[in-house]
């Protein structure tokens, strides 16, 4: 015999396992052997709400999240302030600002950011269909456009990309303040982010 | 509206991810987003493949160790030495010592360690068991009993537990070695596995 396999059924559940980002090998193979170790009943419930999520969730055809309802809760909520729409790379993105609980616009998901080394282009982004929001007849005049993607060069790349697109639309394009996290302490910060918070510091 | 939340059906895969060992609420909601992200066809083989596993797996009917053939890979191989059975907590662990290459006898699964603060006594394990087939007909004159429970609290009770028993039946008790893991250093070593490499070292 050379060497112990494991089964047919396993390989292919810990291939899956290992589709999940941050999940090796290694963890794979502990996930599978913790799926045999539910009852039934739960590995049945696991797998059913993997297809429900997939087939349930769809996208907004106003702002682009995941969502199960159309238009999503934020599009539909009348109380939101319509003047201003904040662009996030992902659908999570939207819950992270919510929790803040301080935001009371609109949203719109581009799904990724611009990276020509991994072959995004804009053209795979939900830009156009921002454009066509703002450009739109059910608009009702955006003033401002909060872009929220991400502090690395993907989503600074991105930001910059519609800043200069939303420029003579005569939208204020506004970038979300880089700086020291709170709760946080400077000895704890990086170069370029202690850079950026001293760059956009406010007087007091 | 009372805060941004989350669609039934996230909510529900979310509550299956947040159920597998090292998964919090973050990473459930991360790993949620990201079966949305992956083509209809990849999330359906993700759910059949875990029900697949669950109900092909069963346990080997002699050595208990979670298989899809009956007697197991290991106990239907005629080529291993069967005076030898090298006892484990879990099946995963069978295939630790397995990568090794260096094994060549039986094995026993139990199931778990002895724990009685989480309410795991000796006849939640698969000692009875491990007894049956000592003291069986089919048994073939087991020499040696090899104690490869974790080197935790638990698994040194257990270990402990089985070496009793298996005095009266004139069958050696082994305990695998604990000490400096090979490729490591004594500076990252904590004191109680230096003590037991101390305690175990051997002439040169």
């Amino acid at each position: 015999m050379a060497g112990l396999y494991h089964a047919p059924v396993m390989q292919e559940l810990m291939k899956q396992f290992a589709k999940l980002p941050g999940v090796g090998p290694k963890t794979a193979q502990r996930l599978a052997f913790f799926i045999l170790s539910l009852p039934r009943d739960e590995v049945r419930a696991f797998s059913e709400s993997l297809v429900n999520a997939k087939e349930t969730m769809t996208l907004c055809p106003i702002c682009f999240s995941l969502t199960d309802i159309t238009p999503c809760q934020v599009c539909r909520d009348e109380t939101r302030e319509r003047q201003t729409i904040c662009v996030v790379e992902e659908t999570a993105d939207v819950f992270s600002i919510e929790r803040a609980r301080d935001y009371r616009g609109l949203y719109h998901v581009l799904h990724g950011s611009i990276s020509p080394m991994e072959g995004r282009q804009p053209e795979n982004l939900k830009i156009k269909e921002l454009f066509s929001r703002l450009e739109g007849e059910g608009a009702g005049g955006v003033r401002e456009v909060i872009l929220a993607t991400n502090p690395d060069v993907e989503g600074e790349t991105t930001a910059l990309y519609l800043a200069r697109m939303l420029k003579p639309l005569g939208i204020k394009a506004t970038r979300i303040a880089h700086g020291i996290p709170v709760g946080s302490n400077l000895e704890h910060a990086d170069a370029a982010t202690l850079a950026q918070a001293l760059e956009g510091r406010r007087v007091m």
